[in-house]
């Protein structure tokens, strides 16, 4: 049995609290597993409410960053949150300080991933960021242990549960957008500012992250095209379903020949797809290895126990002496690889319109796709209703986003249609 | 840049020639991923014929123990196969000269993982077998480190490529085990004797192995109760789809207060459930923690790339210094936990009859079940043709095995059944 490890807390919030939960809990487990005691000598935060353990066994600290800077542990685990502010100081004294961090952060890392990275790597320290993306699914060890062997063309997910489990009770209860949102705030699945996680902020934080680790790249949160589910409809969700497929948000990294693109949007997935089939809180991402052909993970992306689950992987490797290079190479040769432009993108297309329902419609519509070589497969009007506005669906066969752009505006001008088009972009996976 | 590491290859079959293809072309990859040179400097096969790479450039030898005895490679990787004879010798003398073992072999990891681990340990060398279970999924990496904090209850999954192709492809086409396996065969996912895949050895095999890792457990391969997949007939697919459920190979480790569960035979398992979804080559492993809860992963569970992709992750984990415990803890901890008999197991259950169509076989079938306390959920009977046989399917609420093994015995004897019950085991995923 080695030396214990000793680890001080910052953050004593949802997953702190998990965090000390499980390493009291599983205690013995884990000094078998990694040949030492994992010790808790600190924790820090500024509420001293009650949380079912015995706190008092533990230094504490109201300020984490005196903690940061006064304590003796090995590892700081930083579970403040946020990309700026104290979660960031923390993690620099400690690093400045030679301590290895870990973190549940994902705006920190998406935002500052590559300094901090540079940081730890001259320091000598690790920093290990597992729960920032998947929550309880070992995805970044996946991708850069499991998948060493491989060049990696394409990584993608379901990264937000909130997100997936607000589109999956859209489509199980029929109701709206606004409707479900506020069933999950009430259910404690969505935040009484739900921006960070409907606006698809918080699935590019991980994206970045994610096509870091997986093309060595730096990381480049500025470069993700973020677009969230607020637009998505009923509607939508009903005529997915009759064409035949899953609507869900998805961050995706894919290196193309113009580039690296970076997307989070809402995506018609086919029901074939096994990502179709993982839904509410669940979290998916798949990665595509030269060698390895489809990888595909599956498991609860937040929570206080899934989420310390990870915590706890990245202080036991710590435990056990095993290093990874933080984003999978050396911070000193993550390439800083070119975006490709969104305009570039070449994919198929859903669009829904409100048109008022008479003769001669759809001929202006096929005029403008065929004026941007859009080729249509297919068109769907599901009521007719003669002088009145109905849905019109259509698909598109694989074609520019550009192409798409300029059709949804020439296409609005028309005197028929009612409101701005929605499109979602169809992925074939 | 650290010195580079030498790695040996026993075996230029399938997998021996993919892993050395795999370092060929990605070794700068390789070399930027782990700070070191990854040179292949031995092979040994006795065949000489062209692979379609130069193997001028490594030392041959035809006698891959001489390999092991003579080389100075700092890895030797054991690709030839088989629980006994000469892949065993050259793993325990590679072990013995104080070389790291890398192999694919879940035969001898099945039947001598315990030995080798003692032995590997008490040399300091790493034994590896990422690619002996579930192909190019990262599953033993997830499981000793991706869920290391976790205590684990059960682990499962489709763990042979052959017999869910042989499955999905029986489902999709509607014909038999014989004409979908001869098929298989003809396409080169079957072996000429395919006793191994679907008589679930190669199965039991593997999960003996995940058994000891989620557990921390001797390798106890006589302790699997194993059944394959010969028994299924085209209609028991049918009613399976008509029931809700898909037909899967699984193997299956529990936790149980009798003990450790540890089989692999067919099994129902409802639509809902992800793995209902992994169908054709593909593997899947579910395991299921105290804190993380549920986490699947899906990938390709055999062929030349996909393994190779996990053997070279074990030699990259190797080159880094990484070390893990074998099964997770030390050998010497290794728990020796008793075995769960499979007449103790619950569970509900699925039972094909093929009976003389006439009155009275309901009530006598009835009787049976209930004399001895288990509960029929539900009854199909497709087809009305008095005085001949036709097929009775019935399922069953939770029972003991051994119950049922009574009511099948019972049943047999009746007059008016035509062959032998056939059963499968309902699991409620």
């Amino acid at each position: 049995m080695g030396d214990p490890l000793r680890v001080a807390i910052a953050g004593l919030g949802t997953v702190g609290s998990g965090t000390v939960r499980l390493i009291e809990a599983n205690a013995g487990l884990l000094a078998a597993r990694t040949g030492r005691e994992i010790v808790i000598t600190a924790v820090a935060d500024l509420d001293p409410r009650d949380r079912g353990f015995a706190t008092e066994s533990y230094r504490w600290y109201d300020n984490a960053l005196a903690m940061a800077e006064n304590t003796d542990a090995d590892v700081i685990v930083e579970l403040i949150g946020g990309a700026e502010g104290i979660a960031r100081k923390v993690c620099e004294t400690a690093i400045a300080r030679g301590r290895h961090v870990v973190t549940a952060n994902k705006a920190l890392i998406a935002h500052h991933g590559t300094d901090l990275a540079r940081a730890a790597e001259a320091a000598g320290v690790t920093l290990a960021y597992e729960a920032a993306v998947g929550g309880g699914i070992p995805v970044i060890k996946s991708l850069r242990e499991g998948l060493v062997g491989n060049a990696c063309e394409r990584v993608y997910g379901i990264l937000n549960g909130t997100c997936n489990y607000i589109l999956t009770a859209m489509r199980e209860s029929g109701r709206g957008f606004q409707e479900v949102l506020a069933e999950a705030q009430a259910l404690g699945y969505a935040e009484a500012d739900p921006s960070f996680d409907v606006d698809g902020v918080d699935t590019a934080h991980k994206l970045a992250i994610l096509a870091s680790v997986a093309f060595g790249c730096t990381v480049d949160f500025a470069a993700v095209h973020i677009e969230g589910i607020r637009q998505i409809s009923a509607d939508d969700i009903a005529f997915a379903d009759e064409l035949g497929y899953r609507i869900k948000l998805l961050g995706i990294a894919k290196r193309t020949p113009a580039g690296v693109e970076r997307r989070v949007h809402p995506c018609m997935v086919p029901l074939g797809s096994p990502i179709a089939h993982v839904e509410g809180v669940f979290n998916a991402v798949v990665a595509d290895g030269d060698f390895v052909d489809t990888i595909i993970q599956v498991g609860r992306g937040a929570g206080e126990r899934p989420t310390a689950s990870a915590v706890v992987a990245d202080i036991a490797d710590i435990a056990r002496g095993n290093r990874v290079a933080t984003f999978a190479v050396s911070a000193a040769e993550l390439a800083a690889l070119p975006a490709a432009s969104m305009q570039n993108h070449r994919g198929a297309y859903y669009v829904r319109l409100m048109v008022l329902d008479k003769p001669g419609v759809f001929a202006d519509i096929a005029a403008i796709l065929r004026d941007h070589d859009v080729s249509m497969e297919a068109v769907i009007q599901r009521a007719r209703a003669p002088g009145e506005a109905v849905p019109v669906v259509m698909t598109t066969h694989e074609t520019a986003e550009s192409a798409m752009t300029h059709c949804l505006a020439a296409i609005q001008r028309l005197p028929f249609c009612q409101e701005a088009p929605h499109m979602i972009r169809i992925e074939p996976f």
